[in-house]
């Protein structure tokens, strides 16, 4: 029966999950300020909030800045420390996440799908007959992993390693799968008493008029006792959906919890699963797209992450330059739904990225390591941004924007993320550019020079997308 | 040449249909104040318009309410009279009717489909032979029934039942098929001389100030003499379009005609059916999913509707709690065009459906029998409704707001229109919930619980959705 | 090493284009006053603005009108003289482009497609083995070619024929591939120092208050230097990411180049393309659907126009009355990413197309040649529009509201371009009609006429769509 009950209730699941996210795909829209995105000039960008909880701390970037609003995302940097649990909680739109840093469990509750990981009646003592643990399969994902978590789909973090855990989020708010409203991301808790992450949607209901930065504080909440979705039911009809007294469900609602959103678990996490999950995923991670076929490819266990932080699994990749390693919805199917993709780079001192644009998504870029120059420019010439990023900002590339990065000084290491399932970017120069597209004379034409000066535009360089400035200087024509 | 034509206009439709609707996902969006939805509280709402009709009356609920704007839907309930006929009319979005009483005829006239029903030859009198009437398929629909129409699809309904017909619609204004406009269902009428079923779109352009409720009129329009889709052609251009003369083209428009958007038919409609329509339906009925296949399944013939009242029906059904039946885009594919879904409960007196969430749609609940108390939670944990809901009343839930209903002294009857045509439910307790997925340690850490209080609050309910409050409360060990 | 890079780069493109565009479709919302689109008055308009440019003219429609705002489209009409070049510039949404007059050359670059136009290596001279010359696929379009173009993809046009080249061009503002922002189109030109072709966006950045019409200007920009992509970039930078020299680069930023968007090429382009290109297009165009399969179907060589100005390729043609042609996602599948579609018909004097309503897109109207008298009727039957269109006017029809055309005194052509890649009509009178679909019973009691009455409302109409009025002004009943 309980075979039965599996498959009965994953292909229930299949049947409901399966098209059902990113079909509806016409609620929100997210530039009101007359329909006209202010994008003059962009700025890269610290965490604008800070709220300490026991185990970590979460920053959030203010989504009230034109940058975010007009791409439609909200931004959050998570920072968990050893044994601290993220409570379970679920978003009001999908999310991408990368690991910065660290190992973390992870377990995505996805209705319908049956508890696969369940306790030897061995493991445990007097009682183990009547409440032996079974729950969803939980995953572990490491530094250089995107997470893909679709919307209303409720999970929980820990971090189990020695190392806090550092993860980046883009919540992408504009997506159809939010149906319930545009500016403001929502975080759904199911446990604890958490503070909202975007207190600055809540506090400014209009429009930032002052920017606030660097707000800190330790949940000391006034007017409220409870955050979280039980506390709004009556404590009476929480004992009896699960069959509880009252005393017990009153722990449900989490009144009087003070730990915050990430909470410290004592001795770690005593969780059902394979004793060698560990080496497995490395296994995975060293062979990727081997291990998956048939029921693997189903939702309930669908694989959700990608690493795209290991070298070797770099997809442009110049030895003087540097390299670039994408995920997309080809190579990580679930991102169909989410349409969501992203893009890690590496970019060497004295290396440039060639001036190229987003062809059908906005670029939303985390910088993990150095620093670079960049410029962008938009749609009549002007410069929006022209200036350094550095670690820990965000800057937001807009949708067609043409876009140049040169690694000054140090190596540059990013993460962008993109708001389409499968972005494509379109260079400006290089292999694959748009100007080697077009015959010479064409390029003559348009750019008032000789047929010779526009071949020498067009074929000087065979490089794709990252280019060296050192060994190109030697040896070029243009010196000649 | 007639066959010819048939298969020709069948392709034809085929190709132009298929795929056509809800592709362009992108113009309609609802939340414009400031992109911010207000759903701080919400209200069990009766109508607040009312239309009396020759042959029945028309009640809307204001589509200006915070909760139907933030859902991007307006509802309606339309009581039609025995021999009552709802002028044909299209809607400029897609709508789910839900048959709550009586037996009604409908066509909805599809273009480019052949009209398949034809009148015999023998059955006519003098001039049969150069006007017998063919027309396309006419549907028959009962109480229980879901009737998905499309945007700009035009249809009519007749009551040829003994009691009045009561339907209720809700008209998915913020759907991709709707490129007009947002907050306003428009309904296009093709005869007669209506009133706008939902007057107070144009009365309040802005917003609604005070609610008008209980506001009756009966057909006196002052300015316009007419209000059809011919009304605004010159009477010679139809003469000429139909080649008919101008005292006939006048008719078209309908001017003077005060019998409203619901007619009476003397005598009942004659009109070209197959005898033992009724009969087959039932039958149809008791083995669905059996009779549909190959042509059956093209748009000219498509299944628009299927029974959810029915109790064998039921998709979740707990003997002593209550039943649910959902439709959805697997047992109803013209769904996947509409991207809505249903489902009809019914919750015995002192049972309760579990705490849950709407992962991926809002619902729009209609209440059909009796009362229940209901608590609706947002994503602070703030009680944003907390009351009874009785016959007739309509509450919206947000997607992703946790809900619990509980009937109380009464059998509970509902059903839900969602916006999504697979929408989905994660419950927060019994057997498929959100909870029982977690492991019992991440649960004993997340409410600071033993983890011998967590398994049982994962493992005590073991019904799915549905529980009785009766058959819990003795045995539990909640009270040990 | 050359085949394994084509056939990588055509892979990948495959994989990053394939269901790419169009996926993501929830970005842009136009009706921002309130939600609620302005239509109670329609008004056949003249383009706004004029930019004059070296080889061409540039007119557009301001965006700001209500007409075009609801239907979230941008109208421009480019006049390029013999030997003229369009400069190579993208834009942030997709656009049909219809050739109203002349022959044209295309080239659009397709990110990570092949050069597969190369230069022979006898045809040059002397550095031929250095730089010999190869690019993507050019194409020839001529009158009645509708061409689609997707968004943030470049793309440039040459006049080889000796007449001006007339294009018109529908940008789909509203479609969800444009991420950027809602109300404005927004050119992004690859080279020269262009005008920004909606001024008007920019100038009014509430709303229009009075409209501006026939303004006039040559080139003379004061703030700014440049326009195009490069204009904003460091002169180094450029000349690092091409490897050439800064003077070269400087020419790529278009300082001072007072061309405008459209330049002359003196003595005609010579470009690689087979010399027997025009003979192979006129052999397609004879036999349309017949050369097309395989790799013809892939994003590289897709097939991105089609011609509908051909009489011969009527889909519904009354001798009488006119023609009709449509072009949708089924005769050229790259629609089905850009989700318009056009209809292109022809109406001799004293016909009519008889009332209809466009299902499930707005349909925006441009006269070609002659003139019409249209009536068009919104939901409450009130005439929106009832006047003359004239040659080069551009009207807008509103989803779902009723309309109709009747060419008088002379004959009428016009192009009309739908907002969806399937657009239906569903039309009121002749074979194909809702009327026609109805019981007569229904429509007897509907209109209050007689059974007998409603019948010949039903069947006096046979044609289809078009109709002549002088023929069935003689012997027809209705005079009778």
């Amino acid at each position: 029966m309980d075979k039965t009950y599996f498959l009965l209730s994953l292909s229930l699941f299949l049947v409901l999950f399966h098209g059902s996210l990113g079909r509806r795909a016409d609620r929100p829209c997210q530039q009101q300020q007359q329909g006209q995105c202010q994008l003059d000039r962009l700025n890269a960008l610290r965490p604008d909030d800070r709220i300490k909880c026991e185990a970590g701390v979460i920053e959030s970037w203010d989504p009230n800045h034109d940058q975010f609003q007009c791409a439609g995302v909200a931004v959050v940097r998570r920072t968990i420390e050893p044994n601290g649990l993220l409570l379970p909680s679920y978003t009001n739109a999908p999310q991408l996440v990368y690991i910065v840093q660290g190992k973390v469990l992870t377990g995505t509750l996805m209705p319908g799908c049956p508890e696969t990981f369940q306790e030897s009646q061995e493991s445990r003592g007097q009682d183990s007959r009547r409440f032996q643990d079974q729950h969803q399969k939980v995953r572990q994902f490491r530094e250089g992993d995107v997470i893909a978590l679709p919307a209303g789909v409720a999970h929980w973090f820990f971090n189990e390693g020695n190392e806090p855990v550092v993860a980046v989020s883009v919540i992408d708010v504009a997506h159809s799968a939010n149906q319930l409203d545009v500016l403001s991301p929502r975080n759904f808790y199911l446990a604890g008493n958490p503070e909202d992450e975007f207190r600055q949607v809540e506090d400014q209901p209009r429009r930032h008029g002052e920017q606030q930065t660097g707000r800190e504080s330790y949940r000391g909440h006034g007017q409220q006792q409870c955050n979280n979705v039980f506390c709004g039911m009556d404590t009476r009809f929480l004992a009896e959906a699960f069959n509880i007294n009252e005393q017990v469900a009153r722990r449900l609602q989490g009144e009087s919890d003070r730990r915050g959103n990430i909470v410290r678990v004592k001795g770690g996490l005593q969780i059902v699963r394979p004793p060698s999950l560990r080496q497995e995923e490395q296994i995975q991670q060293q062979r990727p797209g081997e291990q998956f076929n048939g029921l693997e490819e189903t939702m309930c266990t669908m694989r959700i992450g990608e690493n795209i932080g290991d070298p070797s699994r770099a997809d442009v990749f110049t030895p003087e330059a540097g390299r670039i390693s994408t995920v997309n919805s080809h190579n990580l199917p679930i991102l169909r739904y989410i349409q969501l993709s992203a893009e890690r780079g590496v970019l060497y001192n004295e290396a440039m990225m060639v001036p190229h644009w987003n062809l059908n998504a906005h670029s939303i870029m985390y910088a993990i390591r150095g620093q670079a120059r960049i410029q962008v420019v938009d749609h009549s010439g002007r410069t929006v941004f022209d200036g350094e990023m550095r670690e820990g900002q965000v800057l937001t590339v807009p949708q067609n924007f043409a876009v140049v990065k040169r690694a000054e000084q140090n190596r540059f290491e990013w993460v962008s993320f993109k708001t389409n399932d499968n972005a494509m970017i379109s260079p400006l120069a290089g292999r694959t550019s748009a100007i080697r597209a077009m015959p010479a004379e064409v390029l003559a034409n348009a750019f008032r020079i000789s047929v010779e000066e526009a071949r020498r535009i067009k074929f000087e360089r065979q490089e794709t997308t990252l280019v060296s400035l050192r060994s190109s200087r030697s040896g070029s024509w243009a010196e000649a």
